[in-house]
């Protein structure tokens, strides 16, 4: 697929495309959409997390949920959350146990799923503006660490905030919090700069998930609310049964990012 | 109680003042702290109704959730949601059958209890930059109506948009608009301007809840989404049980106002 010019696909075009078997990261393909985290769970377990990423929608903002059954919702017109995506994770009893882009085996008749708002409309809405961001110029995936911060538990779920790290001139960071907090939606406005000992980070060069980024004299280590909470929490949490995206391998949905600009 | 100073009681204390019995309207009752609707359901109808209110934010904005068999959180620190509201309603299928200070006898074990927001906090946010109130002004409750516009179903819920009008001056439209928008959490932007015969209303002065109150030559009807639509969602899904406050008569919380602007 070398040749296609994955920003201007459509959202159908890209879900058609990973339906069909192709495995790449998401990011960068059609330009000027949002793209989601996914969490699938089963009915016993639903209303507990539906009400955990209630009370934690700085990492869980939830952009859809699909009901007990459904396969499909206005997010993903015509498509099938099962296939759709580029690579799926499976955990059971909170362990990773398998990979592959297609979970139709995996599933069962009862499972729910939350559809997760993504950094990557937020970075867009950066770049835009002229803020430069760091792992996109590096050609890397974004840096993500567990933090000290505790999530607020509901029900069976609780866990550690994760969060992304993105470095940003000094001269910038206020543009950078001001730009991000009208995407209340997609993770808002950080949740820590500055300091990362504080939030339980003592080496940035090792991230927990993503690749790690060099952070330039005179830029401040940002931190947002990480779409990758929910799948610490799941280790965490340990439910029977839960499946998710693979990092970085997101839903492309047919939501315009601008939907998600407040006010 | 005539010579309170209702506006200056801490929410500790006026949830005390009603606790034994005061039964008022609660509208200017300590000034700056935020109030909230009312909604108390069995656990086996609170995910379909959690995820109305996910569909749903503008009607049903979650300033928070208390899990089956809490009767207390943090937005009521040392209360009691059964008895902390001046006046609470019992629905059965369906049905209002009774209106009482407090709720203890009709509880449940497993009730989950939604906390909404509501429109005082708009309301304090629009007379402190100088755009009347007409409502407050003419000493009435705010005007609501039933409209066409339906909701977003979630499981069995599902229901009409109630709205409520304020009337505004022609030249301070956008200024309301401009300032509810900071407040996604207490029903944010209007959902509708000037136009009541597009969303089904055919007569502003007779309002289906609430008191009707005069337009202006030169203002304009303005709706925003109103916290009365779960009590219309309630009466049109029939739910076995569901308890909830009594109109005008708000749950008088601990969180600031200004917690709930954005950005």
């Amino acid at each position: 697929m070398g040749d296609v010019d994955a920003a201007g696909l459509t959202p159908a075009q890209a879900r058609a495309l990973f339906r069909t078997g192709t495995i790449t990261p998401t990011s960068g393909y059609s330009r000027g959409y949002a793209q989601a985290n996914l969490l699938s769970l089963p009915k016993e377990d639903a209303f507990d997390f539906l009400l955990f990423a209630q009370r934690n929608p700085k990492p869980c903002p939830l952009l859809g949920v699909l009901e007990p059954g459904q396969v499909t919702s206005p997010l993903l017109e015509g498509g099938d959350i099962r296939t759709d995506i580029p690579s799926y994770r499976l955990f059971r009893d909170g362990e990773l146990v398998d990979e592959a882009p297609d979970a139709t085996a995996w599933w069962r008749g009862d499972m729910v799923s939350f559809l997760i708002g993504c950094s990557f409309t937020f970075e867009s809405a950066l770049l835009d503006n002229g803020v430069p961001v760091a792992h996109i110029t590096q050609g890397r995936n974004v840096p993500m660490y567990r933090t000290t911060i505790d999530t607020v538990p509901a029900g069976r779920f609780a866990g550690p905030l994760v969060v992304s790290m993105r470095p940003v001139p000094a001269d910038r960071v206020a543009d950078a919090v001001r730009i991000t907090s009208r995407y209340p939606a997609v993770h808002g406005a950080p949740v820590h700069v500055g300091n990362p000992a504080a939030i339980g980070i003592h080496d940035l060069s090792t991230p927990d998930f993503g690749e790690s980024v060099a952070v330039a004299e005179g830029e401040i280590p940002v931190f947002w609310a990480c779409g990758v909470t929910p799948q610490a929490v799941v280790m965490s949490s340990r439910p029977a049964l839960a499946i998710s995206h693979s990092p970085g391998h997101m839903l492309v949905t047919d939501a315009r990012d601008l939907e998600y600009q407040v006010p």
